[in-house]
């Protein structure tokens, strides 16, 4: 009789997983300087190797053009000498850091002689899911490996070759030092199953962390059983009060919305209070439209800027990541805390005043990553915050919040000392 | 025409979370003191109104004996004076505990003059799902208010009327302060569906917590899109080393297994080294026997205890939380971190030596909450580790892990102090 059930194949993303797994336990157990070395390693073997990365980033961008990506996708996934250089740097910024493992958190010594050290640890397996940007795929490597993590990434399908290019590298410098390469697992499957299946993967994997756009994030959120960790979107708003300093207004103003309109920490919605917006709103929609932002107004607002079309409840609830700002004019601070509570994403938010009962309610009743006085939300980064390299900016309120550098890829454990207690 | 479409209502899940929402802001801002005068109020207020409940609780008693419930069930269900007084006193010790919100946790300065500082704040609403336990109801209620987080409670339908009657009391002891009862939700809805509800209602609760036995928090955790804190399953190990001082060993896994064997910290399979089975698997087996513990052994242990019945796979990988025991005998180390990695549930693993470099391998190696050394895994218990109260035990490594105490209910939020910095 033949057996007509065919015996059920492993994926390629429970394999890599489960290689992950293993390599994790070795991982864990890395001295700082053996990990410092490996990144060392890393970073040299991408600049040796570049044109091998350069050739496979040629079969995605050809690729892509024939799929006719847009010019703005193009240049995010094309690399070359000064990309890959910027990546190694990246991996070298990391040996500079400290390393977080085996730090001692807190000892606490019980009345029964138990000693107990509580010490941070590597999280195990992280999968990242994120967009066709190869940059990502040795961030995350990077970043993983300084902590003691094995990684499973999944890139968008649109950087594969370049991603697995940079992934076989990767592993050449680890191999070259005896280290465990499947520490770093890149998922070529390109097909949306098998970020589904990393979605369910419990067991295998200790956390998800996705990077990229929302619809990206909604998917893990909504669908992962794995525990995952929010980052990104950023509906996030200056409230410019009565007290306000105009030049300070308009300078972090101009800043949050203009400076860098793509990122998740710029400014979507300006909230002016009455007072101030009736004699400064064409300042600020001049000093805007010196940087060709485009403006969409409340009522009030199309009231003293009459050629402002109007702000939909649509546009309110956009992150537009280009030069477009919505305004709207507050009666009173509690309008604005309501407005930031319904629209606002938990990222960043700033208030410009000069009166400090005011400045402190809002650091303390708007509910966000980072609330900001007097400062341009901007600033909402691992770099800025003086943490280094980061996987991300939490906008969940479990584990991390914020910017995360290294410390946001560790868990704890407790090691518990005795000499024969038991309890009674 | 009639509209045929009836208006969508609003369930009891979302309409009570909503409210929950709206009072976690008012929470928040509470100080410390006002708390701890509302959990002396809610405290008093439970034994002034025993009989109120203990009607109830005749309710859910008489229900659960007429469906035929089990006398443990029962038990646990039932409530007295003490009982009542049990919980009453669980609220006061609460107010002893430091109160982690506001704890300024970290200060930064950055040269650009910005200054940050990392707050810890509440969660904001927790949603808890849990069995048929009155006592959950106070403890959670307790533990949320304190750390100035709403709380919305689905328990057990079997303990629905206690609960409910429970719940009334501690919104008239809120209400007599002028607090928001709002903070304190109960679901009354005993279909399973309202925690179906729950388990997707993101944006209005912030972190699910799940207590109760493996297939209720497997529920939570495969199906919740809102943040999870797994707690509870504990597949506990004890380790005996060649090494290890026979009466400590023996002292250590009879308390692991029998000082309390229906809770998760206890242990469910020793491993023992051959060296030390030889000698004293008899002398395990008698004081096993002493305490009524049934054996179930791998191959080696019915070598030496021939009236044991074989351990199955499916034995290992169970959390009895009864008088039973399963033995394995180990060759090595290796054999038991190897034993320990498959068949643990990263809660309490100990290992039983006088070899401190077994012990530090053991320590080091092992994947788990709380990892000993020469102690019974009994400890794993926020008042035994000097936390105080505690909301369960996490087993997963996101955000808390091990015995959760106040600061497990706590997020951070960064406010960043400015004169006017911008990016540049």
């Amino acid at each position: 009789m033949i057996d007509k059930v065919k015996p059920q194949e492993t994926s390629e993303v429970r394999r890599k997983a489960t290689l992950a797994k293993v390599a994790a336990k070795q991982l864990a157990l890395l001295t700082t300087a053996q990990k410092n070395e490996a990144l060392e390693a890393m970073a040299t073997a991408l600049i040796v190797n570049e044109l091998e990365i350069i050739d496979a980033n040629q079969l995605d961008l050809a690729r892509g053009k024939e799929n006719g990506i847009s010019e703005s996708l193009l240049d995010r996934l094309a690399l070359n000498s000064a990309r890959i250089a910027a990546m190694a740097e990246g991996l070298r910024q990391l040996i500079d850091l400290p390393d977080p493992i085996g730090e001692v958190l807190e000892q606490i010594d019980r009345p029964n002689g138990l000693h107990i050290k509580k010490v941070a640890v590597p999280l195990g397996v992280i999968g990242m899911i994120y967009e066709a940007r190869p940059n990502v795929t040795v961030d995350a490597a990077g970043l993983s490996f300084k902590t003691g993590n094995a990684v499973v990434l999944r890139g968008g399908s649109a950087a594969i070759d370049s991603c697995q290019a940079i992934v076989n590298v990767l592993h050449r410098a680890l191999a070259s030092l005896g280290l465990p390469v499947d520490a770093i697992q890149f998922i070529a499957d390109p097909r949306r199953s098998s970020v589904d299946e990393m979605l369910k993967l419990n067991g295998l994997l200790d956390v998800l962390i996705p990077r990229g756009g929302a619809s990206l994030i909604q998917n893990v959120v909504q669908n992962a059983t794995v525990p995952v960790i929010e980052t990104g979107a950023g509906i996030c708003h200056t409230f410019i009060d009565a007290s306000a300093d105009l030049e300070m207004a308009l300078a972090i103003a101009v800043n949050a919305k203009a400076q860098r309109p793509s990122v998740c920490n710029a400014m979507e919605t300006l909230l002016v209070h009455a007072e101030f917006a009736k004699q400064h709103l064409p300042a600020i929609a001049s000093a805007m439209g010196a940087k060709s932002v485009e403006l969409r107004g409340c009522e009030q607002t199309i009231a003293l800027l009459p050629n402002v079309h109007e702000a939909t409840e649509q546009d309110f609830a956009t992150e537009y990541n280009d030069y477009i700002l919505n305004i709207r004019v507050v009666a009173t601070l509690d309008e604005a805390l309501d407005h930031i509570a319904r629209y606002g994403t938990l990222h960043s938010e700033c208030i410009v005043t000069n009166d400090e009962h005011n400045a402190r309610r809002f650091l303390q009743e708007v509910d966000a990553a980072a609330v900001y006085h007097n400062a341009s939300t901007r600033f909402t980064d691992g770099f800025e915050f003086g943490f280094g390299a980061e996987i991300g900016i939490s906008t969940q309120k479990l584990h991390a919040r914020g910017p995360m550098g290294l410390p946001a890829l560790t868990s704890v454990k407790y090691n518990i000392y005795g000499h024969g207690q038991v309890r009674g």
